[in-house]
């Protein structure tokens, strides 16, 4: 059987699983994220273990957050490039993982959340989905007929800009942009402005919060059409911040969008796999490596 | 020989044009804009001509202002939807080609330019190539690796939100959305707002519309990650401008986004098809219609 090795690479924790090619998971380990060396040298001794109870790994799949090459044609694929988080701008899930010898896929934990929610959440049967994390950082993927998107580098969304009320000039708290979505709306942005997270906010700091994702949401709308808005990630936890969202977002859009000019409760919507989407991105992302490789294999042939 | 009819609709003109399978035109014809009768009528007109001279008509492809229905699964399929030009909300390109009984694809004029460009212009040989025209409206088309994005709708990327400057608060000229991208940096927007094009505007005045157009270009850049970003329309023919928006961009992403720390002479471009891009991408979209109702032949036949 060719077991599917997957990371699910995150600013706090690495969640490692072993799975069937169909998906299943067999075994799975929860570890700290803490410098790379200490972080990857935990995570090949769980896949080391893990071999030994359930047979050897035939491809593997990393979501992991960023930013990070995702170009397999450039020198540095598979590197952290600009990343806020000390030590780990230039790591390499190649290079950890080169030992094992088998096809690797990586991508971005949104893309990989995308292609979860999309094979088997709530983008399943939809043609073009969009997740979207709002949490430590903001970030979003979108799977349009099965492919991930993205050109010269995986999307990052949450870097772009946002109107602001003229009596709202708090500067944000992104070291790169100061007021853009992330450095508004994110965990910690939430924390350096208030002093404490969304569960415990005023209802005009929620209102607020949710204008800045609605805003965020009509953006995303209008940029890419998606049949299904998923928001996942620790602010959206917040009770009726998703509801206030695809109300504000129907507002703002001023039924100028016919497809969205109705109740977006069934648009705008929480993951379906909760917690597991990234894990079941990234197991996706090694099934896509084992298919490819057994294609590859079949082109070989064919050409032999 | 099977020949493309193809239209390039615009709310001033149609451009018309007959052309072989391989995309050469071998007529073509303007025809004003009137009402939807009128203008179909014209349409026609032209059309039984052109196959009286050169031949019949084996595909019809249509790039047509906005918004518009594309989805062939759509009991309202090829029908223009909101649009705010008086009379043709509900006009049907379907039932006015109906009578040619052949093959027919339909999208916006952006996704028509961006597909011609892709294929023969400034997009040639990229992965992802964005279209964005600053004209009359405001849009943009996305082809990836061939394909035109969108989901339940062609994109509307116009009617964005930016982030304005605190002193800056004109209403804007959106009837939808007010000071969205469009009601700000269009062609109409920038005469209702100072009285003149950009072509008498004074440097100050050129340099707030850089602005938008740079805060738009970031978030295209983000949500998108395109190799190259064309734009095209009458307001970027202001002399300099292009310049300083690509200038500009590059400033609000503030090395951020690695792919686009350098100088973005290359990937903020003008159209290389100039004024012809509308009408190769109609003859681009006749091309897949031609080829998708071969391919289906070909389907059937080996089902036969």
């Amino acid at each position: 059987m060719s077991l599917i090795g997957a990371v699910e690479a995150g600013g706090t924790k690495f969640i490692l699983a072993m799975a069937r090619p169909d998906g299943t998971i067999i075994d799975r380990a929860r570890i700290d994220t803490r410098d790379p060396a200490t972080t990857f040298a935990d995570t090949t001794a769980w896949f080391d273990g893990a071999q030994q109870r359930h047979g050897p790994v035939a491809a593997f799949g990393v979501a992991s957050f960023g930013p990070l090459d995702i170009m397999p044609s450039s020198p540095t694929w598979g590197q952290l490039t600009t990343t806020p988080k000390p030590g780990w701008s230039g790591a390499s899930y190649v290079k950890a993982l080169a030992k094992y010898g088998v096809p690797l896929a990586i991508d971005s934990d949104v893309n990989g959340a995308a292609l979860g929610e999309y094979r088997s959440g709530a983008g399943r049967g939809h043609d073009c989905v969009a997740y979207t994390t709002v949490g430590t950082g903001i970030g979003t993927g979108v799977v349009s007929l099965g492919r991930r998107l993205g050109g010269v580098s995986h999307l990052e969304a949450g870097h772009i800009r946002l109107a602001r009320a003229a009596d709202d000039v708090w500067p944000g708290h992104c070291p790169y942009h100061g007021d853009c979505f992330e450095g508004l709306a994110s965990g910690p942005a939430i924390m350096a402005r208030w002093g404490h997270d969304l569960s415990q906010a005023s209802p005009s700091q929620l209102e607020q919060v949710a204008d800045y994702i609605a805003q965020f949401a009509m953006t995303l709308a209008l940029m890419h059409m998606p049949d299904v808005m998923i928001f996942g990630g620790g602010v959206m936890k917040a009770p009726g911040l998703i509801d206030l969202v695809g109300k504000k977002t129907r507002a703002l859009l001023a039924g100028y969008a016919a497809p969205y000019d109705r109740d977006l409760a069934k648009v705008i919507v929480p993951p379906a796999l909760g917690d597991d989407a990234g894990i079941t991105g990234a197991i996706a992302l090694g099934q896509q490596a084992l298919s490819t490789a057994h294609s590859r294999e079949g082109t070989s042939c064919a050409h032999g």
